[in-house]
């Protein structure tokens, strides 16, 4: 059963630039987990990743993914989250990497792209959410 | 295989009081991730978690991890690692929480401990290491 809604405090969480740690499954069914930055529209999670990344792959072939996001202002307010993933598009993906930008590093334009680069947005709806 | 040395950046990222979040795998195989105080001796990291946590179960369950760790002062400078829990044991489990109260709050005695509460040290051999 997916989540009706983010309750407000996580979304607080998800809105400020704080790091988040997205937990993936390789084909062997083990553990992955690396830093991406996050936002979301009303109740649903989007990272913007690489083509050519292993979480990537990841997320294709098994949907269940975990993130856990400190505050950065407070290492003691922290959220898991255990969701699904429910599309992967390249649809506005560049505008979006842009909007992560500003978020993240208050630059209007992504900075580190690379030529050739196809960047991808995952949309994620949250299962269960834990806040500490 | 095990990895026989963890790289010097990383090994900084660990010492240093950078939050890690662990990611473990639930009954099901889906993952789950927390944020957890990290530390090592030598090559081997070592947590130090609640008896009761889901995190414990899981990985007395099935030993495959992830852990993520970023520079609190770089945001940019980050770790990703797999391994495998090779120890689960409750010996010196509380003198290792007080240590980790020192190295992250700068409190030479862990200040939440809840009454009753079992500590447990798990320890971690990493397999491969992705440093960025």
């Amino acid at each position: 059963m997916l989540l009706s809604e983010i309750p407000k405090k996580v979304k607080e969480l998800i809105d400020d630039k704080n790091i988040a740690h997205l937990a993936t499954l390789k084909n062997n069914g083990s553990p992955h987990v690396t830093p991406v930055w996050i936002d979301r529209v009303d109740n649903t999670i989007l990272i913007n990743v690489s083509e050519n990344r292993l979480k990537l792959k990841n997320m294709k072939n098994d949907k269940r993914i975990a993130l856990s996001i400190v505050n950065h202002n407070d290492s003691y307010e922290w959220a898991s989250i255990i969701g699904e993933v429910i599309d992967i598009t390249n649809i506005n993906a560049d505008v979006h990497l842009d909007k992560l930008s500003q978020k993240y590093l208050g630059l209007s334009q992504f900075p580190w792209k690379q030529k050739g680069e196809t960047r991808i947005i995952v949309k994620i709806a949250p299962k269960t959410v834990y806040y500490n």
